[in-house]
């Protein structure tokens, strides 16, 4: 069932290897049918070399399998995480790309320093609070969506003005309206967070963006008076 | 019509993601007939995969699109200020590229550190000032290139000797005779960014190169002595 | 005699400049048949391009050479030494990777600051001592494996939590179950030093991984209670 | 004539981009016949990717151009002085890669930090003191060739030592008892340096390797004493 969302799962977790963006099995993508409440999400510890569109296993809004031989990706329970808090987003992406996941561990947001970044995000690039022991002892990859969640919830965030996060000592999870969306802001958070650690080692103290050229930038690619591209819409 | 004129766009704009200058769709070359005014750009977000030389699109120097059926690169009245602000120009790029921008994001110039740079620019890679909130409100990208253009003309620099700037805040654009020789120096000026900032990583006050060496290396590959390369004039 | 076992080793071999561990001839794996206790090891100074499943050279725990033309790899005495020491291991992999070997030249062990790392490693990779002149006049390949040795013995490491070395000065040594799990986290080993120095450059006094977290993420790949991977052992 | 020898310098040229050694047409490799003291070397400013072997010129060592259609490397002079002052070389390249260069700019030789170094080096890859304005103004090339035999002169260094040297400003110059060893140590130049720059992150004040360390590495690849490789003369 759900061919043609297994195989946008699939064609987005092949991308990650193929972007430079994940090293050995480290990754995951998923990609949900929202009129069925079910979502498509690599198995665990998979070589992506070997992976194949029904490799991937289908899981319901409640955590249930619903279909495929293979256990699902150990971060399950936080894509289903974010794809319960976030309604408006169908696919999420979880990459250790070097350059974002150096910034997560050191317990850094990604600050915004160009217009690079201004055309994807709406300011810094969030960095979850640590987890508590007790919250990494118990239900561990649901909670790292629930510490995603407190963060953009306390902050009001909504989750397409900043569509990724950093989860603290760990690294990035991005969403978008579509999987493949989620994949091209996985790309560019790698990209965002190579250039300001260079742009930091030129300028310690480097102040973020104006905040007039923070909202050009970001409105002329998203929302109502949107112009780049060919839809207005991208 | 102008087919040549698009298919030497077209064949610069797919060089860039070849080079490496280019994360997703950041990025679009220009190159212009003198002779009717007419200049062939990139169609806006359009994936560089996809392209063809046929989806470049004509645009003229008051800035009317005189045919295609895609909608201009976003960046197109940025392109249109240089044409007619540096008269002996043929082609413009425009890239992301992370060295580079790194330098912009944090409103440095390039410095000139050595021979590498020195065989193109006849001193540091400049960087503009940064945008009013004005500027940033009304004709945003036509404001870009003004910027560019008041950086080079209160310095009294020739474009033929610094074929490349950095926009503060955002990345390097660069021009050249053609388009292909503007995406080369989007290649050295990439090259050349990631070299200096190692250099000032060993030596963070090194003072630029000596000017005598500097004349010498600019001097040998542009100008009426020139005598590298087989033409002397490369 | 023993193909099978001279494939893994050159397989291993051939991976090695395949993932950018390699530069010209710096490294070498092996792989051992513990019931026979016989090794296969790479051939010294051989280009991998030109590297052959027969030129691999068979060596037992004595350190006598009992098959192949060609001399075994410089390093063969490290690798006998560690297959001495560390009885659970099926295969040793040696790389000169830049940033791993960034650390081991500045003798510092790789900081463990995050999860990718936690997933590998129950702790900070450890590095040697350096070597004495005398250790380094005698027999200065198996006394490399002294080192080593003397590294996990005084710490009490157990080699199945920590699969890798750095020698003071030198670069890393990696080793697995089977030479196929050596390479994979030679790959790692690489990988999380690129990071571990960005996260000093963010944040050079940067504490590591909360104990909690370290637990939960070294558990949920190894050991009995695993859950990661399709097998719970990957 | 003398195809065997261009079709050696032709090989060595075309490795250099392959390497990742080149960007644009920055760098030129030679091969000398020392029994008719002719050299063969890259034509001037001619792309990588059009490059045969039969528009490798042919230089004697008095400087005249003997065969060729194109005009040589401007580099050309600095060739000719270090096969006349180095005589047991076969082979010379000159790059300008990125790490390398960084280290030249800065004016800093690249200091010995480990073994990988060691195994080709017996110290620090020297650099050149700076050049005068009347060096540069007169015979540029041929006075860069100076510099650099001033260097090892004054300093007693053994070119077989030391295969490299860092031109000041300018970037690294390597060579060795033929072109394709020349490229091997631009190979290892460039690593080396990439490395080190790493260490110095690290550790600033980095002291330099053991000279017992030194020794053992250098010897056991170098000199009659050497055991790495099949021939013991790698």
């Amino acid at each position: 069932m759900l061919e043609e969302l297994k195989r946008e799962a699939y064609e987005a977790n092949i991308a990650l290897p193929k972007h430079g963006l994940i090293n050995l099995t480290f990754g995951n993508a998923s990609a949900i049918d929202r009129s069925k409440g079910i979502f498509a999400i690599k198995p665990s510890g998979v070589d992506y070399v070997f992976l194949k569109p029904d490799d991937m296993v289908l899981v319901d809004l409640d955590g249930k399998q619903v279909e495929g031989k293979l256990r699902p990706s150990s971060d399950t329970p936080t894509h289903r995480r974010l794809f319960l808090a976030f309604e408006s987003i169908g696919g999420v992406v979880h990459t250790h790309s070097s350059h974002a996941t150096a910034f997560a561990q050191a317990g850094r947001s990604i600050p915004i320093f160009g217009t690079t970044h201004a055309d994807y995000f709406f300011g810094d690039i969030p960095v979850t609070r640590k987890m508590t022991p007790q919250e990494i002892a118990t239900a561990y990859e649901w909670e790292t969506g629930n510490v995603i969640v407190e963060r953009f919830t306390s902050a009001k965030f909504d989750p397409a003005d900043f569509p990724a996060v950093l989860v603290n000592r760990h690294a990035p999870f991005t969403w978008g309206h579509n999987v493949a969306k989620a994949v091209e802001v996985s790309i560019a958070v790698e990209c965002i967070a190579h250039m300001a650690l260079m742009s930091l080692q030129l300028e310690p103290k480097l102040p973020t963006i104006e905040a007039e050229l923070l909202n050009k930038h970001f409105k002329r690619k998203h929302g109502p008076g949107a112009y780049y591209g060919q839809t207005g819409n991208c």
